[in-house]
């Protein structure tokens, strides 16, 4: 399991001449971080009387999922590129071995694809979430709440990049549009870089007044 | 050492109500995960036939050190934090105690500021180094360059709110102007999301050509 790994092995790792972890993973690892440093404002605000107004035991319940979520993505992702190089592999001599194998490798394609698509609707959900934490949560947070928008705007576009890659390498039209019609909706939600922007926003405005 | 916990107990840690680790040591690790993918798209394109022409060795060795002093940072983070921390905790009863406990504090605030700033500094060049491996790296690595430039800018844009938010602190004028003259410095080098369109902006054409 990569989770088990040691920070210093999995940046080890990703930077040898191997071809998992990638970028993929480390998307998936950064939306987790940036939930991680959601639920972080939270723990830190909920419970606390200055903050008894604040309903912030929500957001906490959402993003540990979340984080969950996005941590298991980051194995999701090494498996789905497993499942694609072990198909490259098969034999491909008979008719019938051609066509087995072309629905292996179209089979993994897809996974390869679906997992940076939830990734990419993960983290579109973390950074809203950071708005939320930014402008209610604990004030001497509210850094952490950025750097966990800045960190889930990251892994969002990040995701959304691999996504569009592989949907180039998909023939099935109705798949690659159901995951662009996803990708659009992740779109609106952040809207570029208006999320990540307002949270900025919102930090310098709470930590000069 | 934060480097030897496994990837899930440091994302467990940083959701966790404890005050380290925090945003700044999550940054600085986002700095090196991008680092480590520009690291991965070096190693897949120096010693390769189809790549003889293009010179990555050197920005290997670079993004190789990059990666080994921002996660360093991400335990730097961790002690100033704590020396801050521990300088809360000193008598303030005397005279003598109250200056030995400010200059204390402000020792602390300093290298709570210095440490993000190498952050921002080394994040940056990490982006620019993105920037060539998307332009000249193995073509199938490309995704990863683009997500090391998302990262890399991520772990810049998180450090300069860290330093920005210390410098709030901060009384002494000229070690605040030598901080903001060196921030400066990385924005002019970055041009805000300029470098990291322009790796999207290569790769979605390398992607298709």
């Amino acid at each position: 399991m990569i989770g088990d790994l040691s920070v210093e092995d999995f940046s080890q790792q990703l930077a040898a001449g191997q071809p998992t972890p990638g970028g993929g993973s480390a998307a998936a690892l950064v939306g987790a971080l940036g939930a991680g440093l959601v639920s972080m404002v939270c723990n830190y605000t909920v419970g606390r009387e200055k903050y008894a107004d604040v309903e912030m035991r929500g957001v906490l319940a959402r993003t540990e999922e979340l984080r969950a979520q996005l941590g298991r993505a980051v194995e999701e992702d090494v498996a789905a590129y497993g499942s694609y190089a072990d198909a490259q592999t098969l034999p491909r001599e008979t008719d019938e071995e051609k066509a087995a194998r072309d629905a292996a490798l179209d089979a993994a394609l897809r996974e390869s694809t679906l997992v940076p698509l939830a990734v990419a609707e993960r983290s579109a959900e973390v950074l809203e979430l950071a708005v939320r934490a930014a402008e209610l949560g604990n004030r001497f947070l509210i850094s952490d709440a950025a750097v966990g928008a800045e960190l889930a705007g990251a892994a969002r576009a990040s995701a959304e990049l691999n996504v569009r890659l592989n949907l180039g390498g998909i023939e099935d039209e109705e798949f690659a549009r159901a995951c662009r019609d996803r990708l659009e909706a992740v779109a609106e939600r952040v809207r570029g870089r208006e999320l990540v922007d307002r949270t900025r926003s919102v930090v310098e405005e709470r930590a000069a007044g």
